[in-house]
């Protein structure tokens, strides 16, 4: 039996996506560039998937910027923002995705920024009392980059809240919304957000695209040169089968965006439950009301400590993560459950779901799990 | 009838890479960094490739980094290897692709580099005195980006002799092997050059994936920040579908090179004799023996100069283009025709072809040529 337990770090794609992408490959590949017919069909898709993101989270679609992945997306912001809007200051929390957090000591290693990290508490939540405290003790332009949630364990920010302690203290906002785009509404006209940063295939669309959103009075410069494709700020052409695939997947996730949760929530909580039934000395991580639905972040006792943990499971056919999956393929302390002070004696695995999972997987992964703990 | 004689902006996808990118789709979604059993299947699939393309161009594989375009790859060596090499001069030709002359541009604006630029001949050749001066007169360290062939005209370099003249004076060698990759023999071994880029699209793959060889002895710096995959240098998870349909691509076009080659000389040379019967006053640009087989440049005689001659090919099916495809669309002055000193009262046509073309096709092109030019 294969299970899939990992969507946090990558969904499988829908098959709606494959065949609408299988179907494009056949029939679209002009450069969107060129200005004769095979250009201009998929210029015309391009500009369609453009539009339905923008319709989607409520924005202008000329305040939409494909490009090729999440941690593009995320670099672009913080990277090209700094030198357009004179940035002196960049505030981060201390969990954020590695695109971020590694992009922002790079920036304060060039010099071109000071970083100010914001602790979180041990449920992974800044305290908003915090981010005041540095946006008011700081001068020059500010930019704060928040995610909306936390990819390994699922702990969410309120973005509205923080998008008016911005506006407050005339600092911009980014927030990495890779892990909530397309599960969650988000309404870039309610919250005071200048930019925020996605990736299809943290929602079953295709690895290779992703997209910023950028308000209309707060650009960034362009981040690849060349040819100027996306109105300058990112050169190259463009990938228009995923980008098709992405609006494929975009649609969809909107359009059974209540269903998949309720149905994930569904199997999250049936996963705790028998978890809190079957295994002694189990407890979770991070926030459980103000989290993902696609996220269960589970601390094992001492007895599951062994290397062989993740191993076992993997043998058994079950897919799912020690930390997130964004990194070299080795395991190593991971800086969030440090930063929530995780005790070190304790295995923390994170399951994250889709609407694909079921109750019989989740009676399987309890099988194996009884089984491990029984030897 | 539609004619598509587009090639040098992008080419059509092979059936064979579209059905291994549907199967991939299909079977295997894994994020290559996860270790579990879906991840290492994803992960297998790009280390394939990557000894692919290693193996084509006689490279070790860890030199091999994937990226999401040629544009990119192109931004990725020039931005970091200016602060990795402590480069202090940047040398490359007045008709670079957009993607290295803006980003050279850019570079210069920052005050990163001294830019030099190297004149063109009316064939589009640089001479080699004229970079050996340029090298033998600076002091600091030097980088030269020259294209391997001109995307708009098709006049090719010589990289073996560019490459010594580089050594000899302790310059670092980039080319922009775009046009290139696939379609020639490049052996890494045999010539001194520190980085190229490719793109897949341009021999039948997919957008939205390419890649830089980077030599061991002359590494670059992390473009984009993150996760830590492709050993660091760029992070975002990997487009596994669009890598894999790479491959394929790649491998056909190496299989079949000599035969491809052959059948598309046939064709330029068909055309290029059956436009001098046949419409007076025609020339080609360029340089019509070190030039791309695929492209044929023809600066057709006043009497075709009005802006409807493009738009009246477009109408009749044919797809070809007046400059580049890498812009916003609008038709603008071609800085590569001004830098050969095409005469203003002429109109330049780029025709450029893939072994899908067919002289039947050729035979159309020329009646619609001999239609527009009685009108």
């Amino acid at each position: 039996m294969n299970i899939y337990l990992d969507n946090a770090a990558t969904t499988p794609l829908l098959s709606e996506v494959i065949d609408i992408m299988y179907e494009t490959s056949k029939t679209t590949f002009g450069n969107p560039s060129s200005i004769h017919s095979f250009g201009r069909k998929a210029k015309s898709k391009i500009e369609k998937t453009r539009k339905l993101i923008a319709k989607y989270i409520n924005a202008d679609s000329s305040e939409i910027i494909f490009t090729s992945c999440g941690t593009e997306s995320n670099n672009m912001v913080l990277k090209t923002s700094i030198d357009k809007h004179n940035i002196r200051h960049l505030i981060i929390s201390e969990i954020e995705h590695p695109c971020v957090l590694n992009t922002a000591l790079e920036l304060e290693k060039l010099g071109k920024i000071k970083l100010h990290i914001i602790s979180v508490d041990n449920k992974a939540r800044i305290q908003l009392n915090d981010l005041e405290n540095v946006l008011q003790n700081i001068k020059g332009n500010k930019l704060v980059s928040l995610m909306h949630a936390n990819n390994e364990i699922g702990t969410m920010m309120n973005l509205k809240k923080i998008g008016e302690i911005c506006k407050n203290h005339n600092a911009l906002f980014h927030s990495d919304t890779v892990q909530t785009i397309a599960h969650f509404p988000i309404d870039v006209k309610d919250i005071n957000i200048n930019f925020l940063a996605g990736s299809a295939h943290k929602f079953h669309g295709p690895k290779g695209v992703g997209f910023i959103f950028m308000r209309k009075d707060s650009k960034l410069d362009a981040f690849i040169h060349g040819g100027g494709q996306e109105k300058k700020y990112r050169s190259g052409t463009e990938n228009l089968i995923s980008i098709v695939g992405l609006g494929k997947a975009l649609e969809l996730a909107y359009e059974n965006m209540e269903q998949r949760k309720q149905h994930i929530l569904e199997i999250k909580n049936y996963l705790k439950k028998r978890l809190e039934e079957e295994i002694e000395g189990i407890a979770f991580n991070g926030h459980l009301i103000n989290s993902l639905y696609t996220v269960l972040s589970v601390s094992f006792p001492k007895r599951f400590t062994s290397d062989m943990f993740l191993f076992s499971l993997d043998i058994e056919g079950i897919a799912c993560s020690g930390g997130s999956a964004c990194s070299s393929g080795a395991q190593k302390a991971s800086y969030v459950l440090q930063a929530i002070k995780h005790p070190k004696d304790r295995q923390t695995i994170r399951f994250s779901f889709s609407h694909f999972n079921t109750k019989q997987e989740i009676d399987y992964l309890i099988e194996v799990l009884k089984k491990i703990d029984s030897k």
